[in-house]
């Protein structure tokens, strides 16, 4: 048996959507038992592996992260964390607000000894079907060289443990391919990982995120962050344009018809519900973060992500890595 | 007249390319001069109001950029940016590589006193039709707040002068809408662009980089460069999704036929040629950045925009914005 605590009070479609992932994870895999946190009424269930524990508050959205996980003691995300800072959970998951996850699992879970700047990554679903880890997404905005490596090696185990990637290629997110290249982070995060034991290929562009064939790009949260937000924000321009182009007229309606079955797999390249959750790295504990606007499918990926990382083994992998250097 | 010193021997398609948009352009202009530099046979013609100026090097795309332009006083790149720096023509333009025309600049035509980097400046094309200028492209890795100041009061000189934006709004690329938002670069901008007279509009998240309305967005080089980098990337591969699709099969390429035209529209949209050059803002003096992949058409708009920056007036502008600060 695994113990997942699970926030239900988290993302937009909650509670509902997150009870039905919840519900669909449990029937799936009968060695899931889920800790459900919620508000009274956000679970009527009885489902004999699922315990419902009613919480009196939970974290708003437009709350300030750190103010809010500091006193809404009793909250459904900030007790689920507590169940895995406990031992009571193997794993907590939540699709709420991701500051708030981060400083649930700072200030409830804790941070691993050794490790300077826990991260988020997060994989960029990409052409080559397996997609890229890239970190950290935005728990930081300054980073220095070492945190740069400190994410590597945390994603390198991610991904040999749980996504079953061996001896996974590392990139580092850069403005040029030559070793020189860069900030002054970046020059200095290349030395660190060029005199590694990990599977360093070197400076790894941007253009190349979609089509990329590298498993892990490492780059500070600030550019990690940039680099997802612009890669919405083209994908979704280029869609509407597809779109308008689809509706211009009968002729093109007709066309789009014909087509209108592949061109999901445009979209489907960039769902987020296929690839599950953010995982924070560097704490000690397994937090994961669904996306926001988690549906019950992409909340029944989660948690079954959760569950992985439960099993994997990762945590320990980490402390021992992080000992030796 | 206006006198424009075009390096006939930078960029993918040199020198040929070149001369046919020089060529294009004092057809089109009577009040163009071109001074062309080019090595022994790159220009063939007798245009009256092309000069010809044979040189004996050119820097190669390989070369170190500041190297080449220190050792390689006779190569068409150095010598169109010393006719700017003399005098002899009112700007230059050069579709070679970035980082020896920005060494050209730096060394050859010089800073503007009181600017401390200057920094490479593009317009994005976008869905509104107008573009964003985005800057820096990258002449720097690691920045200041005062320097992002200084590319914001630089861009809005340069859209109001030459791109006819009245009083353009400048947006602060970041990783999120809220004031304090940020890493210290960024914050430290905030606090310098919101006590400016500039039209600031607060922070920028680069999600409505494809869509937005703001005029200008001001990052550091190192962000600026991935941000470019990142749309490019998902641009491309989106298209060569797209592209799979209508080759798929028979029922796919005739539906396919019938939007081809339509398609256009979106490769059109990030049609780098419809934009023209990168200027390099904060010189003393008009230098502007063809791509590297120029055409003709894309050249000889290159030459166009380098005539009107020319006209601008926009030197003086910055210079006397600098000695108020």
């Amino acid at each position: 048996m695994v113990k997942i605590a699970v926030d239900l009070m988290g993302g937009d479609n909650a509670p509902e959507a997150i009870v039905d992932g919840v519900m669909k994870a449990v029937e799936e895999d009968p060695s899931i038992e889920i800790m459900a946190y919620g508000l009274k009424g956000s679970y009527t269930g009885t489902h004999p592996r699922i315990e419902f524990i009613e919480v009196t508050e939970k974290v708003q959205s437009e709350d300030d992260p750190v103010r809010a996980v500091r006193r809404k003691k009793d909250s459904s995300l900030v007790r689920a964390a507590k169940a895995v800072k406990d031992g009571a959970a193997a794993a907590c998951v939540s699709a709420g607000n991701t500051g708030a996850i981060m400083s649930a699992g700072l200030f409830v879970v804790g941070r691993i000894k050794g490790i300077e700047r826990p991260a988020i990554a997060s994989i960029i679903p990409n052409t080559t079907g397996k997609g890229i880890m890239l970190l950290d997404m935005g728990a930081n905005s300054d980073n220095k060289p070492k945190h740069l490596y400190q994410f590597a090696v945390m994603a390198s185990i991610y991904m040999e443990g749980i996504e079953n990637r061996k001896n996974p290629e590392v990139g580092l997110v850069n403005i040029g391919s030559e070793d020189n290249k860069g900030n002054e982070v970046t020059r200095g995060a290349f030395e660190l990982l060029k005199d590694s034991d990990l599977n360093f290929t070197g400076n790894f562009e941007t253009r190349d995120i979609i089509s990329g064939t590298i498993d892990i790009a490492v780059t500070d949260g600030f550019t990690g962050n940039i680099v997802l937000k612009t890669i919405e924000g083209t994908a979704k321009s280029m869609m509407t344009e597809v779109k308008d182009i689809f509706l211009k007229n009968t002729k093109n309606k007709l066309a789009a018809g014909v087509l209108k079955k592949d061109f999901g797999s445009i979209k489907d390249l960039l769902d987020y519900r296929k690839v599950g959750g953010a995982p924070l790295l560097g704490l000690d504990g397994y937090v994961l973060k669904a996306h926001g606007s988690s549906d019950a499918h992409a909340f029944h990926n989660a948690v079954k992500q959760s569950k992985k990382m439960a099993e994997s083994g990762a945590l320990d992998k980490i402390k021992e890595k992080v000992g030796e250097d």
